[in-house]
């Protein structure tokens, strides 16, 4: 079966509705896909952002959230923005989910309902205890342990090289999909 | 019949496939083109960059151009980049283009080959006297007349007016596309 590496961070307003298809639409066409957290932090630092391009930018954010209505519109998914922060800050959620993608649980699962927390339901995805820990606690994982080991220090370095290895791979922005060395964003 | 309005830059990569198959898909739709070329220079120095962003972000411009070749092998264009400059030049060929387009000449026809001319070409598009000139013969269009009109200070204001009216539209980048109030980049 044909592997489609699916990169993205949690803070990213287009990786929501690409989370919330993208298993559908490759599964139709027979290909599965690996799921990447990373962060877009650094890279943007290293371009010398400070915040989200769609904040530095304003005309660039005022588009992409009308254009992410009518996508988000488009596929029945919800849309509401974070009322209290955009960027939200996914560094914890990306933690989990690299720990579960790599420990066989439910990574998939997990990132739509962490995107679903952020741009439907506004909730603070940096909240460890109440909101991430529920999310874990519905589908049926123990929050003590995957909160340790995503936090632990082994898996703090995987998620800083799973981010050096998106830059390496010429990303620079989410959702990227890479299939072999071609990189589609 | 509805109008779409197609915001376009001489200089702009991604406006070239745009600009090759934007009457057709259109028209297929029964929607009619309202071609309107602006300067993106403006844009961007607005928002601090003196360059293209494909340059100023190379991992950027490393996939644009990528996703450029997949873009044209699938629309079956001529891609080849321009080898001496890149942004080229658009200044005088956008001019060309407003005046064409006021006057009721085939802006359409005239854009698409300057296109070609800059990404398929290889030709210097700002050289109004061998490359834009020979466009507007091969249309059956009286150089000298085009070209006076054209430089003349009430099409350069136009155009000066054109991308202020974009901008005060929310565009960032090129192409765009309006529908009314709508904008699509």
């Amino acid at each position: 079966m044909p592997v489609l590496e699916f990169w993205y961070e949690f803070a990213s307003t287009y990786s929501y509705p690409a989370a919330m298809r993208v298993e559908k639409v490759a599964g139709a066409k027979g290909v599965a896909v690996r799921w990447r957290p990373f962060l877009l932090g650094p890279i943007f630092a290293a371009q010398g952002w400070n915040d989200s391009p769609f904040n530095l930018y304003p005309a660039k954010g005022k588009n992409m959230w009308r254009d992410l209505e009518r996508i988000c519109a488009d596929l029945d998914i919800p849309l509401r923005q974070p009322p209290f922060r955009f960027p939200q800050k996914g560094l914890k959620a990306a933690r989990i989910a690299l720990a579960l993608e790599r420990e066989g649980f439910p990574v998939a699962e997990f990132s739509r309902r962490v995107y679903l927390a952020n741009f439907a339901q506004q909730k603070d995805i940096s909240d460890e205890d109440r909101v991430l820990g529920s999310i874990l606690s519905d589908l049926q994982i123990r929050v003590d342990l995957a909160v340790a080991v995503a936090n632990g220090p082994e898996n703090k370095q995987r998620l800083k090289n799973q981010t050096n290895e998106a830059i390496a791979r010429g990303i620079y922005g989410a959702p990227s999909f890479t299939v072999g060395e071609e990189l589609f964003w």
